[in-house]
């Protein structure tokens, strides 16, 4: 394309007319784009804080974004502005579903330890209850490297440990692009994360090969846009607190 | 996640008892994935070919699949298994819309070589009516490098000039993935452009800014899914053949 | 960042000036980029065919750019223009090694039908000697999805089937960017692909998990850039010819 | 590939032995990776905090890190944990130099709000020394989209405006992929970038169209791996403190 010659169809026309519109801006103008003016929201008062956006899933108190196993309240325990897995007690399920997002969660580990390998401080966030970003206790405690905190379970290595000690709290900043797929179940963008742990990168927009699974290999099945996110029972007191969503 | 130790949530049963059903299964077989299955087409008779799930915008005869400027039948010429530009007879328009797809198309710039930069053998294939994948003889004709053929035009340079003497049938083999918006207008994901130019690749999975302007820098407004493909009028009797498009 | 108030900063100064000189262009051209110049190829005769600056592994005599597994010439069967597996003869190896690349390769399956699912018709590809792109008959054959032809083997499901009959030639057309590994064997960026199966987009752009494995997940081990193209002797004698590399 | 069928070839052989070695393990340790085991690093106190394996560019006192537009100290001003722009006395440059990094980086506009649009409030974080992450007095400040806090100058508008009010600390988080270049000067892979503002994500892995341009179109020109950061001195005592890089 290029206005400068001569032609005279009406396209043609329109075009070298938009172009003398436009010449009358001074060059740096050029490259201005005012539109879309992007929408104004109020951050929080810290960056782990919930911006005005967020839908807030747990703010230390109410429980009420949730539900248990049977689908009624949750049974784990609330307290000291934590949730506490209470082993045995089930999964727990957002009622808001949620698709391409941005997920700020913080979770802590037994101060005392117990077990290792996979067997210590173990559970597990699931988004769109499928994909599990491992929550483990990996201070000083080896497992395989596509299964401790940080990682997509059995999937994705993180690039590195920045885990915190038993006992402390730990954060998890999470930009999550969800997979597209076809009429027929094949997939058209697998799903993609960025994970930052504690304020350190360990996922790079990496890319998910399926939904999780414990045994033989994660692949996709197709799904709705958006699912809940489901926190993991594994059997170990695990606590969960300031836990926000932005949809994407 | 790790079922091996102990614990008794309803989920976790049903976790155990799911892997369970799978320890059945040999080792290899952990590893293949049956669902879903692929369904079958059937190629073209060579890689330039429709297969039998295109849309074929033009088998060198009927070009019902195209509008005029006015809406009505287009007046371009019709002649040897092409059309061809007729200079001030104005774009073409598909009549069927696309957004993610792929496209084959056939396009030759005049045997007789005149005028030269941007003035020979120019015209343009706007996807979504909106992104130009530059047509024009850049056979020994510099000039500037984001406005030669296998550019998109003022956003990508080609990786080579792969381009045919004038007067030959040149081959453009491209796989679009359309853009994403968000409600507001601002952009959920950029659009990608891989391009095949003569069987050489030019345009590697690139991103583009966003629609083409002669004029300023691209930008994307938001639109639909899926738009109709265009074909420039430059002026210059450019011919095109053998068009499909598989939507994906 | 914007020139038009005042400020003294010799960086400033400097900014101003280059927008003086810049303001002398004319509005259009000043989305005009004209370095660098793309290299100029030449295209082959087709898009089949291999073009000025492709490495040509297989021209249908010569079999000089590939070694057998004793480092030796290779021992499958050369006739006919094609190079034939020799079932227990042994993978090849091309000598020349490869990272990112665009790979034509044009393979057959034998006309004669024998055996079922994985058994009939198996070759493969492996990209930098690790990565199968998988060759198998997959017309009328039914295999695990992530098996058949066009699949990334147990890793990716091909988009669709493509296959052509039994004794007919194919091609594959790839796209491929290698992996890139961290000092610590950590993966940097994932190695992605793209095939077009007899002219059929089959992988898009799609993300590997790792280098193949017949039993158990994929995975990345650290290796260097480039890496020789193997392939298969899966004791089916699938046979090859017209293949060229372009390194990207 | 699938080893289950007969067939003598060594590499063949090779295969099953193998595929042997490994039967012996359960199937969930099949889709266990052991390697690489990710290196263990130590998180700063806070998300916002540098962690062990960061370079700290500026700690709330030494300057040491940085060099002026005449390659010796710099000449902002330095007080209460902060540098801030001195007009006229240029734009800083880091000693060391960065590609694929992770950044944080905090600042602040002045709370006496002077001018509007680009003339309120103005800096710029260059990456690279090249791709200008803007920094603006955005709150009640409408610009170009492409101008505001959280653009990429001239190229990529934000998803939202995060901005705090002036006079209030202010955060950027940034994943930045560099540019990679053929050597021909051709773009192999432009560079990406994620920005977290105060929290929010504001650009989610997109893609940069070159290196920063006040007028005309921005456009890569070939560099090395790494290049110094860059903090523009546009005039307005912006001021900056808790600077760290993680080399990715």
């Amino acid at each position: 394309m290029n206005s400068k010659i001569f032609f005279t169809g009406a396209a043609a026309l329109l075009c070298v007319a938009g172009a003398m519109a436009q010449e009358k801006k001074d060059p740096p103008s050029l490259t201005e784009v005012w539109k879309p003016e992007p929408r104004v929201i109020t951050p929080g008062a810290s960056a782990s804080s919930a911006p005005s956006d967020a839908i807030v899933l747990f703010d230390g108190k109410s429980t009420d974004a949730w539900v248990g196993t049977d689908g009624g309240p949750i049974k784990w325990d609330i307290a000291d502005g934590a949730m506490t897995v209470k082993g045995g007690s089930g999964e727990i399920t957002s009622k808001e579903k949620f698709g391409d997002c941005q997920l700020h969660i913080e979770w802590r580990t037994p101060a005392e330890v117990k077990g290792d390998g996979q067997g210590r401080g173990n559970s597990g966030i699931f988004l769109m209850g499928k994909y599990e970003l491992q929550v483990l206790d990996s201070y000083n405690n080896r497992t395989y490297s596509n299964g401790q905190a940080g990682s997509i379970y059995k999937q994705l290595i993180p690039l590195v440990n920045a885990s915190r000690k038993p006992g402390e709290w730990q954060t998890y900043d999470v930009i999550f692009t969800a997979p597209r797929f076809n009429e027929d179940g094949t997939v058209k963008m697998a799903a993609r994360i960025t994970v930052i742990h504690n304020g350190v990168l360990v996922q790079n927009n990496a890319t998910l090969i399926g939904s999780t699974q414990y045994i033989g290999i994660a692949s996709y099945e197709k799904h709705s846009d958006s699912e809940p996110i489901k926190l993991q029972d594994h059997g170990n007191p695990v606590s969960y607190r300031n836990i926000w969503v932005r949809k994407l």
